[in-house]
């Protein structure tokens, strides 16, 4: 990627080109620009009767000029300077596709500055920088469109702002990583361990090689914070998000789970009440005969509880090439759309991001109440159980349901779901319990979620 | 209502009313119109700020003018002569939500006529009239607006038409009757018998007194013929739907379909092929570890498979008062958004409904290949079943799975599920089946659809 030079001169908006083909710039031309590239050349025809004009990619910045070029053909331009693109009088729409934040942050400023409504599926950069880039865009009056960034083939960020914009919304919760629901389903299904799953996702291209973001909640997290700015109309907030990943996880959680009637899924959870925001990433328990809990394999799903409509779940693969062309092109199909409408057209659908602000604050995590998993390894005879009841009870905690068990290899432990009480308590309880005598080992806590 | 007195004279375009409120009429004030008031009324700050634009309901045409008075307030006009409404100038957007086929039709054209744009949740009308009622829309340049159409709560018009709309459809399928869930998931859970569970249904409130068009497909199939037509371009076809209702689905087979590994669900499906266009409505095994079979109670689901996104599936209520009036207000929103367009901007939103009509034909059911659930009471002895399968062999039907099974009440029978015949054959062969000594009652048959 060239080094950038960004002229700070104001720039005239684009000639407007409403009855020809709609003129896309495209910023990279990997997995998912070449996707893209493949659905706007299968279904041509489709597409141009439903949008009403054509989607044309006339040019493409990449670093691989030869291979770009194979991929796209002699039609479409092929430029090895990004800024090229963003700057050129004959690009309508900016779609960036290449990934990473400091790059196409600059990117992304610079088409919005010279009049570009922009696509982009970059959950990291939107979540980071997307407070700035929307600002931008809405005193440019052109749109930001990221479809493609949460939960790609699902059509949530439409539902949310759209389908569901009469509603006042409650809560959303979601299985937003792919990689970690295969390797979760793998575990429960199997009883595979964590590095295991991991390798076996690797081995089939569900996991990148460094697969961190994925496993240790960051991608997710950048989800939710898209899902809870559009769901609530607060700012964009990863950095008060408290993210756990699921390396911790152990089969032994996945079978005890299971057997007080329970799954374990990597969930992001948006919820509102009177008092603030809740908001986390954090793997969790759901019921197991709850629909999120039949989410397997590398799928994604979000669900959202609004005032009127109830609960609805979206459900889609969370990852892909062409699954992601699914939600750019409907973007770009969109940009069509509303940029035939006059700016009062639009605008509205852009200023959603932030209608009105919220003034709740996100709330720490210690004043959440909630249910928690406990697995308690105990010594033998009537007296532990009574020691750990006993000290639980002086917290103020109860037991909703629980189990004395025994497992050949692990030996004896209580398994117990508490009834709801504050993150803190439930936490500074649990510390407590390692010094009973009777209490053999250390205690795995895990939330349950209550969603549906 | 009153009689109807349609004026053949052409009528000029209402004067648009781009910054004030957008003015509503509403055609009756039942259980969906007085949902409607109140969520606009409860979410009046949210909406605006969403749309842009207030949304206000200015007239409502009822039969019982107290009552109606009573719900929308001094500040709304309730009148009579429904007419009165659809014609009246200062009216920008008609609401019907009266129901019925023959007055509502009326109405509508009329609206449509004195160049109001119509929101309805009345998939009856649109089903059986609606290529006669976008015609008109489309000749006349206003938007007919249907998310409560299908699935109430869920937004699957616009994932359908928008979401989706980089993708070449190639099946639909959905649990489109909340009725008929609740009756059958009731009949799965407890072993309930059809007319118990459907009297459990009347008492909760989730059927009608006269249940028919909820129980015997018809309702399901109003909604099929719908997404059918957005999902293929095609025109409304519930004439030329097979439509099979639940009346005849009894414990037994709840029960052996589970034992196979199935669950029984009242399935719409409309599937592409080179061929043409299979689409029906009956009730169907699919398989018990499907996120499908997991939609339980009065809920909806729609499955859909698109060639880039792969399979999405969209949840949520099918019915209620607020649950429609989510739907009813997303759709006045987004007359918001295309009414503020010229008019190239909606145009092709209408026009998606019939974008390139499909000249594929609807396929006779009796081609249609695929699986089915045989249940077939047979004598003891190793004779009875080498008949069966001999019988069935002959007729080119293989068996995929099977099960022996001696049920105390019901006797010994032979449980099934064929490997993919034309539904033609399977039927003729399950005649034939009835006149081997060895088989002493009737054969159960029902098809297993494939989705997911």
């Amino acid at each position: 990627m060239h080094p950038l030079s960004i002229s700070e001169l104001p720039v005239a908006p684009p000639p407007p080109s409403p009855s020809g083909p709609l003129r896309v710039g495209m910023l990279g031309i990997g997995v998912v620009g070449s996707g893209t590239y493949a659905v706007l050349a299968r279904n041509k025809a489709l597409i141009r009767a439903r949008a009403g004009r054509e989607i044309r990619i006339t040019m493409v910045a990449a670093r691989n000029l030869p291979r770009a070029r194979k991929i796209v053909g002699p039609q479409v331009e092929v430029v090895g300077d990004p800024l090229h693109v963003v700057q050129h009088p004959e690009v309508d729409v900016v779609v960036e596709v290449i990934g990473g934040c400091t790059v196409a942050r600059q990117l992304v400023l610079e088409a919005i500055r010279h009049g570009k409504h922009v696509v982009t599926a970059n959950k990291a950069l939107l979540a980071l920088h997307g407070d700035e880039i929307f600002d931008a865009a809405r005193r440019r009056g052109v749109m930001v469109c990221f479809e493609g960034a949460v939960a790609v083939s699902i059509p949530i960020v439409k539902a949310l702002r759209e389908g569901l914009t009469a509603n006042r919304i409650e809560w959303v919760a979601g299985i937003l990583n792919g990689t970690s629901n295969f390797i979760l389903s793998r575990m429960s299904e199997n009883g595979t361990r964590f590095d295991e799953a991991l390798r076996e996702a690797q081995r089939l291209g569900y996991a990148e090689a460094d697969p961190s973001l994925d496993v240790n909640g960051g991608d997710a997290g950048h989800k939710l914070a898209l899902l809870a700015s559009m769901a609530f109309g607060m700012p964009l907030r990863f950095d008060a998000m408290p993210v756990e990943g699921i390396a911790s996880i152990q089969p032994a959680d996945m079978q005890c789970a299971e057997r007080l009637g329970y799954r374990i899924k990597l969930l992001g959870v948006a919820r509102r009440s009177d008092a603030g925001i809740e908001l986390r990433v954090r793997p969790a328990l759901i019921p197991r005969d709850s629909l999120m809990a039949g989410v397997n394999g590398s799928m994604n799903a979000v669900m959202v509880k609004g005032d009127a409509a109830g609960v609805t779940m979206h459900y889609g693969a969370g990852a892909g090439s062409e699954q992601t062309a699914s939600a750019v092109i409907a973007d770009l199909v969109d940009v069509i759309r509303n940029a035939n409408a006059d700016p009062s057209g639009f605008v509205p659908a852009l200023a959603f991001h932030q209608e009105a602000m919220t003034a709740l604050p996100v709330l720490p995590q210690e004043a959440c109440i909630g249910r928690h998993y406990l697995r308690i390894p105990i010594h033998e005879g009537e007296q532990a159980i009574s020691e750990v009841l006993a000290a639980l009870t002086d917290n103020g905690i109860a037991a909703d349901k629980r189990l004395d068990t025994c497992d050949e290899d692990r030996g004896r432990e209580l398994l117990m779901v508490t009834q709801p009480a504050s993150e803190a308590v439930v936490a500074q309880a649990v510390l407590g319990l390692a010094a009973l005598p009777g209490v053999r080992g250390a205690v795995v806590k895990l939330a349950v979620e209550e969603i549906g």
